[in-house]
């Protein structure tokens, strides 16, 4: 058994086809009818409602921390999550090159059905592709999904609003780099890969003056911040020194010249909230483990300039950019 | 310009992967906005959703009558409506190999826009991943989609219902294994990739009795109505005569010895409806180009036994079967 592997066959609509569906995708997602169907059917949860798609294409498909099979339900939840919606419905489709191993498959999907368990999401339609050995890298995901809006009074962003991450950042970039063995180095660091649901669906339900949410994936923190002070037309300044950084993450960026800045995250929020609710924001994040080392990293200073600074611990300041060139491929 | 080719920096959520989302999704898709956030939000459009999704690996990626794009959106915009739902908002994700060309990459972006624009939906959330050369054949296209389901009164399948096939079948499998230059055959046949929501959504609104419907993808109609008959407990029996299979398909499904039922379709529909609405659903179907030349090609003869019986030209009956063994690999 253990040495089954997928086939072109299993692709193709037939019976085994048929057979992979039942056997492993009902199985673990629990959609007995819906599989069969051609697209999934359910009430309308809400008045607004959010629609996200990630495709994955992360190597190697297990990493310290997580799988490539937790990886596309909590980024899709997250992306959910940040955008103010409450996570519901998944979709999960799967490109699988010929020869893969089916206890793999099996191993990834089951981490998703965990994954989507804990984030109170249901996976309700998908769809298997298989291609020839070579025309694929083991095995890519896209997952989209629906959720729900909540409806929040939004505020404009205005000058001293704070700046919040909810953890260290680097994790998942640096984990997963070293799990390639590329970097030469032996490191005991777990990616941060985690469904944000739960704080942010309290944060937004318990609490006015959360203003902007992002989660800082590819490009990581500093990206991420750029987009947002472009397209907000903000003026950012943060402290270097206040943004929590793991101390083997910052060793090894130290060592091979990478900033963890860029580094990608999977479990993390950055967000502006308005400077009076601050505390309570802290307050809240910190009761749930995702979001306990949350920190406020800067400020907004200006509703002008579409442009974030960096106050370095030596007291210098420098303008952060979106990453440029090639830097970290397949690190999600 | 023309020469301009992805590269991984694309995918890495920088500077380059910006640009590529402005210059090429966002000019296509037109959603300026949402192109920058995690998830798009909008209104729900109704008390019943319809939620689908579809990875598309077809290689050659252009094939006379379509290429990947126009079919990423036909097929998730079919899969809606044939679950009785107005397609309305579509999600695009595409996994790029390096050193893909830009020219062609925009190609089916354009043809992408087309084919929503045609079928009156949105594409609303979209993702770009680029992996190293040799990790995925050129390009994979995932689409996901929402719909509002329209309300009917549902009845159940009964003897001497009627079995409706849209059109010719087996014209897409065809017409892309021709392309691929496999069969050693000159063809001049096009796929009938199209999209199928308007006379689906007119049946759905005019007239009551239609009780199933289904389109006859990968694994062909056979192993459609195979589905359909073990899904719903049915026996069907179709005639051979009846079903309408265009002249070049014929000739080389007898040359290469293919079965023309088991060749995927990409614009069709089958479906069951009461035998008194027979006249109308046909007088309905013609109407619309891409089901006029629907057709009666079987009956339900039992509401029980879960299979489908082809009665032949010569007068025996042979029971049909899903699709086994591998006989089409990367069709849709």
């Amino acid at each position: 058994m253990s040495g089954e592997r997928i086939n072109l066959a299993h692709g193709d609509g037939g019976e085994l086809a048929h057979r992979l569906i039942q056997d492993v995708f009902v199985k673990a997602f629990g959609h007995e009818r819906e599989a069969q169907q051609d697209a999934a059917i359910f009430d309308s949860p809400g008045t607004k409602l959010a629609l996200t798609t990630d495709s994955f294409v992360i190597q190697p498909l297990f990493f310290p921390g997580g799988s490539i099979g937790k990886l596309a339900v909590a980024g899709t939840v997250n992306d959910l999550a940040v955008s103010g919606a409450v996570p519901l419905f998944l979709t999960a489709s799967f490109i699988i090159e010929e020869g893969f191993r089916l206890t793999d498959l099996k191993q990834i999907v089951a981490d998703m059905a965990t994954e989507a368990s804990n984030a109170n999401v249901k996976i309700v339609a998908g769809d298997t592709k298989v291609v020839e050995r070579g025309s694929a890298d083991g095995l890519f995901i896209n997952t989209a999904g629906v959720g729900r809006v909540i409806e929040t009074t939004s505020t404009p962003v205005q000058e001293g609003d704070s700046v919040i991450v909810s953890g260290s950042i680097g994790d998942h970039g640096m984990a997963v780099l070293a799990a390639r063995g590329e970097l030469g180095l032996e490191m005991d660091l777990d990616s941060d890969c985690a469904c944000l649901h739960a704080p942010i669906e309290a944060l937004l339900n318990e609490i006015d003056g959360v203003k902007v949410m992002r989660d800082p994936t590819r490009g990581g923190l500093a990206t991420t911040l750029v987009e947002i002070c472009e397209s907000e037309d903000l003026e950012i300044q943060l402290e270097e020194e206040a943004i929590p950084v793991r101390r083997e993450v910052h060793g090894a960026c130290d060592l091979l010249g990478f900033d963890p800045l860029y580094l990608a995250n999977e479990g993390k929020v950055v967000m502006i909230v308005a400077e009076e609710v601050e505390e309570d924001v802290l307050q809240l994040l910190k009761k749930y483990k995702e979001t306990e080392e949350s920190k406020v990293i800067g400020r907004v200073t200006a509703t002008t300039n579409g442009r974030i600074l960096l106050e370095t611990a030596l007291g210098s300041r420098r303008m952060l950019r979106r990453l440029a060139g090639m830097q970290f491929p397949r690190i999600c």
